[in-house]
């Protein structure tokens, strides 16, 4: 029998966790988690985005800027936003809505953010730490640390499981593979430069699809007894919302699967509160 | 025919286009590279790698430094000297000998070297851009980009590549793994935890061994006409070094192969000495 990942349900038992942690980091420590996030223009995803993200935050009792700014902004407008919510104590996490628009240097918004209050984990600083997988703590992607809790809900153990990524994004593929490869799994991640995608697909225990093609996956490619993450969102012509993973078909030989929507979607605002409450319990 | 990598001659090779930029930076621009190498207490090895370096660096015509401290010096001094290396502008490359004495905090160490300085590339602001691929320049661990020039002296492209590597280092096989990634490869790490390397090795077209047991690998884990680089120095009770790889038995396979000594090994220092001179270009 497969068992269909309940993203949502998991995402609402960590929301309910963190809640409890804000309540105490208050009451106990007189603290209020801060986020603030900056979106620039008005791509509809990423208005959708960032006002649940905003109402996310309210909802569990932090403290929520949502610092909107026009889509012709100067990039020196936006870093002095980023400088003044670094030098803002009562501010814990910032976070850059993605995309931005072109004339805008990423890298550099990025960079210029505090590693301290770097909420998505997107710093260099971060990201060399969580590769080299330094003591300590450092914020990660969310996505992918998202990905991290569904497969620990599943799954007795990641050390020695066989996992393939399909996808290299700096966003979710590059982290997740770090965070795996540190919890001792064997991690390959694969592009549309490999040769042969099923040799690795089907010795993969787990199998995480993060192409952005709709249905790109169908069960002659997965291993039986798999754990099968779709990170795709696609949205059809009919406007449904499709996975990266033939579900449906994929569902006859593995062992667990995520469904799109509600599978890896929730856990990525989830994520997202509770890194702001650790930034808080971090650096206070 | 197989191709044995002839690593002291590259190696020499580079070294010679090495002094030439350093030559041509004195004339035109009047700069001396300069490198500050760090050797805490006398580790044989150590001993013997820090005077190569520090000679090699003066034969090239660099400033070169070799600061020598006792095995029990604290941690405060170390970072004293980092910190005066840091700030003094004839010196464009600072390097720590690993391994440290285990009351050194060594983290606190490599993170303390200015990252535009950092010749190993092991800062993990360094490290967190190589990841990300990010644009620009920046330090990458010398090993690492030593067998990239290698692979590129012996292999047309990267792009397509299966590549297996046995070990999951920082030092080196991480690195190597995103420097490989980034040139669109298909990069597996295994490790002691993964259950069927062979799996892995048998469809690798570069297999990359850095897993320090001599002689490990057979010509039946090898695919035929495979790239094999064997990063192991190991050395036996008769004194004699051998790699990782059973050179003899699987370069019946292999198309091309690193020996031990005289592969992997020449290119660190000079590819440590290449990576001097473009931190005094990047930065003067």
């Amino acid at each position: 029998m497969t068992n269909v990942i309940n993203g949502r349900k998991i995402a609402k038992q960590l929301n309910k966790e963190t809640k409890t942690r804000v309540d105490k980091l208050k009451k106990e420590k007189g603290i209020i988690p801060g986020i603030a996030v900056i979106l620039v223009g008005d791509n509809p995803a990423s208005v959708i985005y960032t006002r649940n993200k905003h109402r996310t935050a309210e909802k569990l009792g932090m403290k929520s800027i949502l610092r909107k700014f026009p889509k012709d902004v100067s990039q020196a407008e936006v870093l002095q936003a980023i400088h003044h919510y670094n030098d803002d104590p009562t501010i814990h996490a910032i976070l850059i809505q993605l995309p931005l628009p072109k004339h805008l240097n990423q890298t550099e918004l990025i960079e210029a953010i505090a590693p301290e209050k770097d909420v998505d984990g997107f710093n260099s600083k971060n990201v060399g730490k969580l590769y080299n997988n330094e003591n300590g703590h450092y914020p990660v992607s969310c996505t992918a640390r998202g990905i991290m809790t569904l497969l620990h809900s599943y799954l007795d153990k990641i050390e020695g499981k066989n996992v393939t990524i399909i996808g290299r994004s700096i966003l979710v593929s590059r982290p997740l593979q770090s965070l795996l490869i540190n919890e001792n799994a064997t991690v390959t991640m694969v592009s549309l430069h490999t040769d042969n995608i099923d040799y690795y697909t089907k010795h993969a225990d787990i199998l995480v699809v993060a192409a952005g093609k709709p249905n790109l996956i169908k069960k002659d490619q997965v291993k039986l007894g798999a754990t099968v993450i779709d990170v795709g969102i696609n949205r059809m012509a009919n406007h449904h919302l499709v996975g990266d993973v033939d579900c449906d078909d994929v569902k006859e030989v593995a062992e667990n699967i995520t469904p799109v929507p509600g599978g890896v979607g929730p856990m990525t605002i989830a994520t997202l509160m509770q890194q702001t409450v650790d930034l808080a319990e971090w650096n206070k």
